[in-house]
């Protein structure tokens, strides 16, 4: 509508400005050293909702970091949208490899390089500016809610908690999140599924104080060599995962789904040179799309022990360490993975060792019906838009609160990201592309009109 | 001699007091935040040699940390002895696991806890106390010369230039080194041999950055996971070293020589109590004192990459690094092994990644002659003072300079070592036994006694 285009088009400065501010926060979630500056970063988002028009925005404390509520009730007869977004980010390390501060916004080449820039603040803030675009041109198309938290790139442990604290305050017909990607702005994509996550950490104990590798080498095991052999041991030789019971419940695609997956325009030598790889990597019969959409992986997220300093010490490390996640798809179920890796780690270390896994965080794989009006409402707004109908893809992430959403609100979610994979999440250098921001703020509004049109039918 | 005894007596707490001065000096060679330290240590040094009576004290400045010389020569007609120490010492982390600050000596049980307490300050500094008892005591049998070096804990990478430039000032008929353990006080022992050392760095490359391990998860080549694999290959199932040609140049030993090791006193049973281990760990086929003393070893002294902080993260990481150490025995050379193992780890890193390895260092193994005078005199100097002959043992540890001292000056080395296996070397709360220090003190007069007495003959 010429409406909300005029608008953006005489606030576009503006809403680049107050984006790049909240990307001047280090909202390090994960890092306990940043727990003043996710406070600050609540509160600058309650701010902003505000000025966009939202009623009754209150900064939720929780037992971690504060949830940001806000909403708008035009009409309570007319359907209801909750908007989730995260102002948390991943940390920033290694700082070394960043070009610029990651906490430092820098616009190059059409791209804002910051931490948090695309993974979450850059797309959960589209929201609140297509929102604002609405309410300051009286056009707001159905009631709308945001729920902005805090706790996203650590497991969102808080969240299950204020759901189900606050299931009137929640209350709306479908949850919108744009914290994916889509294949590029040439080839709109939705996302229509997201892989489940169990986190673990490991630790292997050899002898009960660091030791002198000559007067004790050769004689008594290296925690590291033997947290070295449990981590090779958990991929067979065609990077299947050993775990006794892992693919259970694993759902195998028909034929017919696996080559409409496949029929997604991918590049794979476009992509080894992006990465600077000689060659992918993965589990066998499976292709680059497939291993990364409909196919579990156990990834090794960090590994230490011992001396890593500078130079050399000739040491027998007491203790090693790792972190490792693994990636589900339906129907797994993450407690019961997490508990199906700790029996087996446990299992396979030998008698000189002593091993200790502990969980971390998890969350349920999901999958969204291309048939809701949601979807369709997305599919048309993309299409209106971008004047290309979006291609339905599987994504390799995870947004475990999604399966939550479903659990506790009883509420489907539509992933309209806009993010691309090139963006480099949770890596240095992440970057979002304006383009992608404005044509977020644009295309959003056109989700509330048709999704509030379907509704009515 | 009672002179030595009564000399001392009287002087015996100087002596420790000095010793812990020389404690108090957190000079770490292998991390240059130290270097100030390094040198301050080695001007300490020259000011106690002096003190303690030797001629021609100087700093030598190499490259690297630098070498502190003093000499005192009473008739050139008569034998020389170059006592060889080393002032630098160990990082001292992990900090968190020392009871008491590693730069902060303290008494206790009646040992002293400090970093280099045992090696080697503890150790060489007997031997300046030891020269000192006999200078004021106007007995020194022999000539005597001290080369206290900077570079030990870090491969030694300047002395052996030093060797080369300073072969006239280093003459000498043997050299004397305490940097090595006995069994115990009750048991004593001298080293008969010692293991070579080649220590490797090793970095493993994925992709060009850190991903996420959601997006690119199960079809990217993990670092972490490929170095876990690589450095698993590199012992087979009984814990024998994968490397081609690793054992070629082993020398295996004669029944005979592998039972008189075995017949040195070792309680098992203790070993594992004292480590806190279920059980033992190396190659099939060899016992712990065979383990640890006539075979090679290859040990993972430090591993890390990806994500080690805090919480979690969801990170594939770019790289991933590990430490590896080998220690050789007669007749392996340690750049030929190190030439095998770099050739090994290129060849079996799969496409998927890169693999960068780098030399630290290394030295070769050394076994002593005991129909030496040289070591007739020790094992006569320890049989006076304990009133025990001590027993001939391999040890596990290197000090790759006595093959240099072989190659460069042509001569033979005495390793009159009295520290404990459990004296915590390279570990948190080294220590050093008051008992072992005045021990020392004590036995060395005697080793230049006899060596000046049998080399008459």
């Amino acid at each position: 509508m010429q409406v909300w285009k005029d608008y953006q088009a005489e606030n576009k400065d503006r809403f680049l400005e107050e984006l790049l501010e909240l990307l001047r926060i280090p909202s390090v979630s994960a890092d306990s050293r940043f727990n003043g500056d996710t406070q600050r970063c609540a509160e600058a988002v309650k701010q902003r909702l505000q000025e966009a028009g939202a009623d009754k925005v209150e900064v939720c404390q929780t037992a971690g970091h504060p949830i940001v509520y806000g909403e708008k009730i035009i009409d309570p007869s007319l359907p209801t949208v909750l908007v989730y977004g995260h102002y948390d980010v991943q940390p920033a390390d290694p700082l070394e490899l960043w070009h610029s501060g990651p906490f430092e916004p820098v616009i190059k080449d059409g791209n804002i390089y910051a931490r948090g820039s695309a993974d979450d603040k850059g797309q959960f803030y589209m929201h609140v500016k297509a929102f604002e675009t609405m309410h300051k041109t009286n056009s707001i198309p159905c009631n709308i809610k945001f729920m902005i938290e805090g706790e996203e790139e650590v497991g969102s442990a808080n969240l299950g908690i204020f759901l189900e604290q606050n299931k009137e305050r929640l209350k709306a017909d479908v949850v919108l999140i744009s914290d994916t990607s889509m294949i590029s702005l040439d080839t709109p994509s939705i996302d229509t599924g997201l892989r489940g996550l169990a986190y673990m950490e490991v630790e292997v104990t050899g002898p009960n104080r660091d030791l002198h590798s000559g007067v004790y080498g050769g004689a008594v095991a290296n925690p590291a060599t033997i947290l070295a052999k449990m981590i090779a041991s958990l991929h067979d030789e065609n990077n299947h995962i050993t775990i006794p019971g892992f693919y259970d419940k694993v759902q195998e695609l028909s034929a017919d789904e696996r080559a409409a997956l496949n029929a997604a325009p991918f590049d794979e030598s476009a992509y080894k040179q992006d990465l600077g790889i000689a060659d992918v990597w993965g589990e066998k019969g499976y292709s680059t799309i497939e291993r990364t959409g409909i196919r579990p992986t156990l990834e090794v997220n960090g590994i230490w022990g011992g001396y890593t300093g500078e130079g050399s010490k000739t040491v027998l490390p007491s203790k090693a360490f790792a972190k490792i996640s693994m990636r589900l798809v339906p129907n797994q179920d993450w407690h019961e993975i997490s508990d199906l890796f700790t029996k087996h780690f446990e299992a396979i270390a030998p008698k000189s060792v002593k091993v200790k896994v502990t969980k971390h965080h998890g969350g349920s794989p999901y999958v969204t019906p291309t048939d809701s009006i949601a979807f369709k409402a997305a599919h048309e707004a993309i299409n209106t838009t971008f004047g290309k109908a979006p291609i339905p893809v599987r994504g390799g992430g995870s947004i475990p609160i999604v399966a939550l959403f479903e659990k506790t609100l009883g509420l489907k979610t539509v992933l309209m990201g806009f993010g691309l994979d090139s963006d480099n999440l949770h890596s240095p250098n992440e970057k979002y592309g304006l383009a992608n921001y404005y044509k977020g703020i644009e295309t959003i509004p056109y989700f509330h009109k048709y999704f509030a049109e379907l509704a009515k039918k």
